[in-house]
């Protein structure tokens, strides 16, 4: 599908996930699926960079190698190319048959990362996002937010590799949760701050009841 | 180096090979750079997609898997991710000391494949060359031209593998053939058609001679 479907006569919604390293994105969207799944509605757990074949092959580019190995201009380009593979083959078409997709980590990780934290043009950001996604956007983002010490040692303790950016240091780190309460900020409406320093079950409660008050879904 | 040197205190210069499957870049490229080696000058042969560790490995991503595997768009950005990468690690570089450049494809390739071929839209390839490749050009480019038939007979005779867009009918190759002569009609300074049925030897002596008078070396 190369244009998202009508979001007006279809049921289902895309929720995103966002915020630092060890913020807890995929163990709530793993708790959400199941209470979506629980409540009888189709969900769809996915994460970017990826969620399709083609774009799982470029999240290999990105998550391996040298923190440095691709400047923040190649590595914008290729997260934009995996995300036009994820959107073309994943969640437009779920979201045209009418399952709730749920993404760990999305367009605001691009913002985040390649912009507030690499020192990207937030402006060539924003012209990608035109002509790659539209006006295609998330109907809900959660930003689970945490002090970066937290979600640094949260992530260092779960020890499973693959983590280019936990060595950037601790002020790309606060760039990047800047970064994010920024875009949470110019974007109300569509985006929610969650406090992830609470237990998992506490977030857990509070991104449902942000789903349910936001999404019209009874709890 | 994440700009282009600046062109008018370097002596290298940037000379792309354009044309459909199996026209004799490759083939000319080799030529070319023989010639300038035994000239004295410092050459570098390089090719697109390609031409940087980073930009290789996006190559694999391009060249392999069905025709259809990656839509207009996500094929545009990778080829642009890849141009970047190759640009900053290896062109910029290269030109930076002095080195002559020859590139066996470069952006024309993605406005005749992507653009004429296969539908993307012209004005998104050119804002990304503006953002991605900014007013960094060749200095020359030459447009390898011949009949469609010719051109696959020679890359079939060839029988190399990885050829994706072998397949691709006569259809796309004519609007490929007609993309590349158009271009070089719009930017005549940059570009030059050369005949590309005639001997290997004739189309070597045609191109040593474009260069010699285009960018004044003593031929
Ligand atoms: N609320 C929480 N309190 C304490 N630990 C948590 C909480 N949520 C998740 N964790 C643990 O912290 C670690 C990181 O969580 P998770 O992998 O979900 O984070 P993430 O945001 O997906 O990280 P990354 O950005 O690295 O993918 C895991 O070991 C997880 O079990
Ligand atoms: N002028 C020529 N006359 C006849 N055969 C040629 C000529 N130039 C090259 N060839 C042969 O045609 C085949 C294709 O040439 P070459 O690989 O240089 O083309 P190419 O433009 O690089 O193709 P591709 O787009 O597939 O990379 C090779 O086998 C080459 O030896
Ligand atoms: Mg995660
Ligand atoms: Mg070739």
């Amino acid at each position: 599908m190369e244009a998202p479907p009508d979001r007006s006569t279809t049921p289902g919604r895309f929720i995103t996930f966002e915020g630092g390293e060890g913020a807890g994105k995929s163990t709530q969207v793993r708790h959400l699926a199941a209470k979506l799944t629980a409540a009888g509605v189709a969900t769809l757990a996915t994460r970017e960079p990826g969620g399709s074949a083609g774009a799982e092959e470029i999240r290999e580019l990105l998550v391996h190698g040298a923190a440095a190995r691709w400047d923040a201009t190649a590595e914008t380009l290729l997260h934009f190319a995996a995300r036009r593979d994820h959107l073309v083959k994943t969640v437009w078409p779920a979201l045209q048959r009418g399952t709730w997709v749920l993404c760990d980590r999305f367009a605001d990780s691009t913002r985040a990362y390649q912009g507030a934290g690499q020192g990207g043009d937030p402006a060539f950001i924003e012209q990608l996002y035109g002509a790659v996604v539209g006006d295609f956007a998330p109907d809900l983002t959660l930003v689970l937010d945490l002090p970066v010490e937290v979600g640094l040692a949260r992530a260092a303790a779960r020890r499973d590799g693959g983590a280019r950016y936990e060595g950037m240091g601790q002020a790309f780190h606060q760039r990047l949760r800047e970064g994010f309460l920024e875009i949470a900020r110019r974007a109300p409406d569509r985006c929610r701050v969650i406090d992830a320093t609470a237990s998992e079950e506490a977030v857990a409660a509070a991104v449902w009841s942000t789903v349910a008050e936001r999404l019209e879904l009874a709890p």
